[in-house]
């Protein structure tokens, strides 16, 4: 499991006063993307190098409470499978050692022509390492 | 059903050069929006006059093509259950025809202390009107 | 001049109640390229075609009032200069007649290098008869 | 000065496949509120307190670079000017050593009815210290 820590800014609220519910979405890409750089899997090395990029195809997520302005969220990943051209990842988000979000998030991986395409082996290897 | 349509901005545009996953979430948010101010249900008069807010729940989506810069996407918007505290849309978003998204949405009616409460019965009257 | 209407939803406000500030420079990206578009100037094709791409140089923007929850904004664009490599534009946001924002935007003409390029002719045309 | 620093994820950026121009504005906001909270000025504290907000009136940017997809960038803030019922600030941003981005901001201090409000004691003497 990787773990993954960022603020709720004034962006990130709306008007009644809580998250606006789009963003939490935002917040758990952030953490795939810190999840993969620590294992050494860069998006923007694998756009250029591989022409591959990852992209969501499913997502069921429930919102259990919500976080506020200047609440610090703790955002845990883990991958649950590793298919060969999608994955799965279980997301959830703390607040002060609450969960407020639970997500399972698809992702393909697809080439510039928005054709799904095999994971390199390289990458596969290392995502594998993180599973539960 | 409710039909809302709108244009995809840069804004909405990731370096992908597709539509951002989490701004569908935008979009069907505004359908909803307008979808119930087209049956007479203003979300800014519900907050001020009962104090009450629409918070999404649950939400399951499916992302089956992208949108891209200039598009102009139809968003169709139905009422599938309509329960004491809460309710379930199904959302579907077109572009030229074909579906390329499409979600569950489960909002819940709380107070400003984040208490669920039940809809207000002129209010469930008019999304009634709008069940499949 | 050109016009151009928008709502306000919740994702464009804030904890505070009201619009977030870095999203009207989202709404008058919306009024530009729909002005572009009513002059026949197509931000995509732009980019296939002549591989040129809009990007804003610099800002001055004033917020006189907020806009709220609902809020229709009508947004007005003019041209202001139009250079070899770059364009000068005025736009205001207005809320019931009352001016809330304003913006003096200079927008640069660059290809996929980030390089400055000069604006093809036929689009300097059309930009010309929407100068003040 | 204050400096912040974060990444570009996929949010941030736009087909251009640069990031999107309001954005540097959430950039720069979240480097204020870390600015200020360093200081010993919480936003959330400061507004059921005293029942005041941070509300920017006037903004000038120049946009010089563009940061891309996984840069980290480093957000330096100071104060200009602080008055009754105002400050200023010069914020700049650079990746790998250069500016990027560059921001005069001027902020008012107001009431939940939008009225301009003085700036209490206290806080404007921790925001003294951080003057130029």
């Amino acid at each position: 499991m990787s773990t993954f820590n960022c603020r709720v800014y004034y962006e990130d609220t709306d008007a009644g006063g809580i998250v606006y519910y789009a963003n939490y979405l935002k917040f758990i890409e952030r953490a795939r993307t810190e999840c993969l750089r620590n294992l050494g899997i860069f998006q923007n090395v694998i756009k250029e190098k591989y022409d591959l990029v990852f992209v969501v195809k499913r997502i069921r997520a429930e919102y259990c409470k919500s976080a506020r302005l200047d609440d610090v969220m703790e955002i845990r990943t883990a991958f649950q499978k590793i298919g060969r051209v999608s994955f799965e990842l279980d997301q959830e988000i703390l607040v002060r050692g609450d969960i407020i979000f639970l997500a399972q998030v698809k992702l393909g991986v697809i080439n510039n022509m928005g054709r799904p395409r095999p994971l390199p082996t390289n990458i596969k290897d290392k995502m594998v390492k993180l599973r539960k």
